[in-house]
């Protein structure tokens, strides 16, 4: 094989307030020989995701943070070019945590072979892979979803809201989302079959949550913090949940993280606020696939990937229009 | 039996900020012909809480607000000097909810008769009343204390606090105050037996917590909001569990409540916090209060209350003095 040339993107410095293209470098270096039981992949597909703001700050979290120097830490999908992993041969698909580059080599244990005869590369990254796990398990297992519930979720047209209400849906509840956007919002309740859907740019969140939830709101599932968490707040129901998954409202601030003004709502309605990590329930990823895939094949659950298709170099404009709001559906980046 | 005349305390307007005199008004009236099934109560001792300073409030509670040119709403001890219900003689002591008032008439059924034999009717407004119930289901139901646990208590030399910690110690875990003043936390430690007591006007509370809990803190019990509510869950261990009982150190405000900037922290280490209120457990009182008698009469438990003598006049003045910190132990007004 002739001598592969990797592109890189590696974090040069820690972002303060919105991530630019000089808080990284972009490189261009030899592919080293593979390691013992590694597997080389060429990558052709990024999973860009709120969370990788976070990894790009020093201090403990739910993970360590990417180290300046380092490739970017990104989930990734592609193909095996190379394998000294017995699990896997030259032209599987496969998906793992790639990093931000053209080609991985990454240990055979930490990849997953997929198969993309009925579902897409793109699907693996999304529905199936880690914000269809972070939906599922949040919704099911933190938030304890019950029939009957009435369910708010903000990023509702992002790659895990859009999930949590159809996953509501399937469970016998009602799902009102919160998104930016008139288009977001009839997406999310004439393709993906919600209840109803806040726009958040151009309504009264509160006056709307009032108005579409009047015996208040048994599960408020946050992918946004700020305002929208307050608002909920105020709202949720007597033992109403709230699962906190994201707060990408607030991972730019240079001003420190805006805290919830209405928290005593959870001791007038005895409700409780949780965090989670999708993580911890690996062990349960198998079960989480199975139900989605065949609620996929019913028709009852749709993903959607909003491809992006751009060099690597790219990878801050193409993150940030995560921040912006662009994406309607799971944001994926294409390798181009 | 001679006109009865009655002193009453009521709300004239609701306090904006600190509450003052002139939020009440003091009038004197005949006590009126006792109802059926009620019983006539000469009131002793007042229980003053954090608690009432939200009742003053409009708005949605876990209980109706006071209204205006009512009786201020009280928990109060005395003496039965008339009954209508079969229950209740002359000559007994009870508690229950009688207002700031020199006679409360109340439904038999509403009135809690209390032997004084080895418990003083004071201790019935603390460690054996609500105080006393708070502590016990927030810490054993909703926190879930566990062997081994390291556990905070803000307003540790409070009514709850102070049971709080102690509880905590006879479950086996390690009790850390959170206190203002030296000799408040001396009297915790070595009175109460806490393992450590951090002096919120004298010290970095974010520094001591640190220090005394390295491995972290895996329940809070927060009487305070605020500040501290933030150093906490900075520190809360992985799984750690923050009850929300109160938030005294907002009640105040005019500027609306200080949300916790730190709840990110929930996400990070899967932890929850979770509001209460104790009347919910009002059937299992009677478990409570023989749990704690026992513990009580073994010398593990030990109560105080902080009786300030006062006439019904100086309620307000009285109560103040509990937002300003005066009280170590339970504030109970003896009426003078």
């Amino acid at each position: 094989m002739p001598q592969l040339q990797n592109r890189q993107v590696k974090l040069a410095s820690r972002p303060v307030g919105d991530v630019k293209r000089e808080d990284f470098v972009y490189e261009t270096v030899d592919v080293a020989p593979l390691g013992e039981g590694e597997v080389l992949v060429k990558v052709s597909h990024l999973s860009l995701d709120p969370a990788m703001r976070g990894w790009m700050n020093a201090g403990r979290s739910y993970i360590p943070p990417v180290e300046i120097g380092e490739v970017m830490r990104a989930g990734g999908a592609g193909e095996v070019i190379e394998s000294n992993h017995e699990a896997f041969r030259p032209g599987d698909k496969v998906t793992g945590i790639t990093g931000v580059q053209h080609y991985a080599a990454v240990k055979g244990e930490r990849l997953q072979k997929v198969d993309t005869r009925q579902v897409s590369l793109e699907s693996y990254l999304g529905g199936l892979g880690m914000p269809g796990m972070t939906a599922y398990f949040g919704l099911l297992d933190v938030c304890g979803v019950k029939e009957g519930d009435t369910v708010v979720v903000s990023g509702a047209a992002g790659a895990v809201g859009s999930i949590v209400g159809q996953l509501a849906r399937i469970k016998g509840a009602r799902a009102i989302g919160i998104a930016g956007g008139a288009d977001k919002c009839r997406w999310v309740v004439d393709e993906l079959g919600f209840d109803a859907c806040v726009d958040y740019k151009n309504e009264d969140v509160a006056k709307r949550l009032r108005e579409l939830a009047p015996d208040r709101i048994n599960v408020y599932f946050d992918n946004v913090g700020g305002e929208i968490l307050d608002n909920c707040l105020a709202q949720i129901a007597f033992h109403g949940r709230i699962g906190i998954c994201g707060a990408i409202s607030q991972y730019n601030s240079t001003t420190g993280y805006r805290g919830p003004a209405n928290y005593m709502s959870l001791l007038v309605n005895r409700a409780r606020m949780e965090g989670f990590v999708v993580f911890d329930y690996a062990a349960r990823y198998g079960e989480a696939v199975a139900a989605m895939a065949g609620w996929m094949a019913e028709g009852k659950l749709k993903v959607r990937e909003h491809v992006v298709e751009a060099p690597v170099e790219d990878f801050v404009p193409t993150l940030n229009k995560l921040f912006a709001g662009e994406n309607t559906g799971k944001m994926v980046m294409k390798i181009g």
